[in-house]
């Protein structure tokens, strides 16, 4: 790409987004399908941030990171601006999902809904227990991680979740990276030590909790 | 608290911390904890950087939030370093922790041994299928949605989880909140309304993915 000069109004290339920007595109992706179920047409930037407890500066400030998006005099349009944030985060595609792990955390995330409309598509999911491995879950076949490789590669999935006890964690992402897998949740509570290429987020769900202690136990608003 | 004048290497109070340094913070716990395990007595901030990702900067950095860790020639002590974080973090106390909703995700936490470790000790489980209320799972009683308030009232349950379908969980919040909770971690993917000081941490499975999409589709490290 050509570096040419950027006026500051010119929206700024992904990997200098701040992380936490992102989050909050999907917070207001999230807002705006919300409100198109409402059969809103348009919402404010005010209106946008007061329903998810931020000011409108703030949401002005994080849309332009990408381009201008809204109309004088109108706000909004949220259905144009869903399919902005959904070209924005990479979700206008659909994305071929596995799910390493079939426990309790693995079924639930199996069974939730969320994840078709989104654009994830669940095509596999793997398990160790021989028991498990043969059933499907919502439809989504369960193979025996024996073959995670193969099946991984003949389906060319894209991202992983993990799902699977910390102890495994490490061995499963390896086999997932070999089986040319371009992004991975990890739900173990580990870091894992992937090739740079590979995306990777990790979600531990202590961290939450913590988290919050931190704010309650020093009474600190978090919002 | 008297407001004196602070120098640059003071730490800062806890309300001006940005919130991915306190999140970082959960992944330093966790590494050294992990060292610890391996008879690991010191580190210093490059190593521990290495094994998360981050330069030792950072890491150093990210302490000086909170005080001088560091011992010259030593690097820091391990468990002298966890005792600090979980006192910075509210986690060298016990928290008594309810969640509301015990379907395949409910379950997923409430065997998850995690949390107790860490300082959080859930008490009780709620579940408006009369069929689940009067079980136990991993010796934790599951009670009526209907004693909701009740419980928690009597048990002083100070923090709450949510892991019910969206359509309900603004109002099983507004029970925790009239139950005198404190804190809630929201898993369902819906934005709650709480009064500012109730802490809220909200986890949207969903948003995981699509900050991993972001990543991958944007061919961004996310490390």
């Amino acid at each position: 790409m050509a570096s040419a000069r950027r006026s500051k109004l010119d929206p700024v290339a992904p990997r200098d987004v701040p992380t936490v920007v992102v989050s909050r595109l999907s917070l207001y992706l999230r807002e705006l399908q919300r409100l198109v179920l409402e059969d809103r047409a348009t919402v404010s930037s005010s209106q946008l941030g007061k329903a998810l407890g931020f000011t409108d500066a703030q949401v002005r400030k994080d849309l332009a990171y990408f381009g201008h998006f809204g109309h004088p005099g109108v706000g909004y349009r949220c259905e144009e601006l869903i399919g902005a944030i959904r070209r924005i985060l990479g979700t206008d595609r659909q994305w071929t999902v596995t799910m390493v792990g079939v426990g309790n955390l693995g079924r639930a995330l199996l069974r939730y809904k969320g994840f078709a409309s989104k654009g994830f598509r669940i095509v596999a999911a793997f398990d160790a227990d021989p028991h498990v491995a043969g059933v499907k879950i919502e439809g989504i076949p369960v193979y025996s991680q024996q073959r995670l490789v193969d099946v991984v590669r003949q389906l060319r999935i894209q991202l992983g979740m993990i799902t699977v006890p910390a102890s495994q964690a490490q061995q499963v992402a390896d086999q997932l990276v070999s089986a040319g897998i371009e992004g991975i949740v990890n739900f173990a509570p580990v870091t894992l030590s992937l090739p740079a290429e590979v995306g990777l987020v990790g979600v531990d769900l202590t961290t939450e909790l913590e988290q919050l202690a931190f704010a309650v136990a020093n009474r600190i608003g978090t919002r």
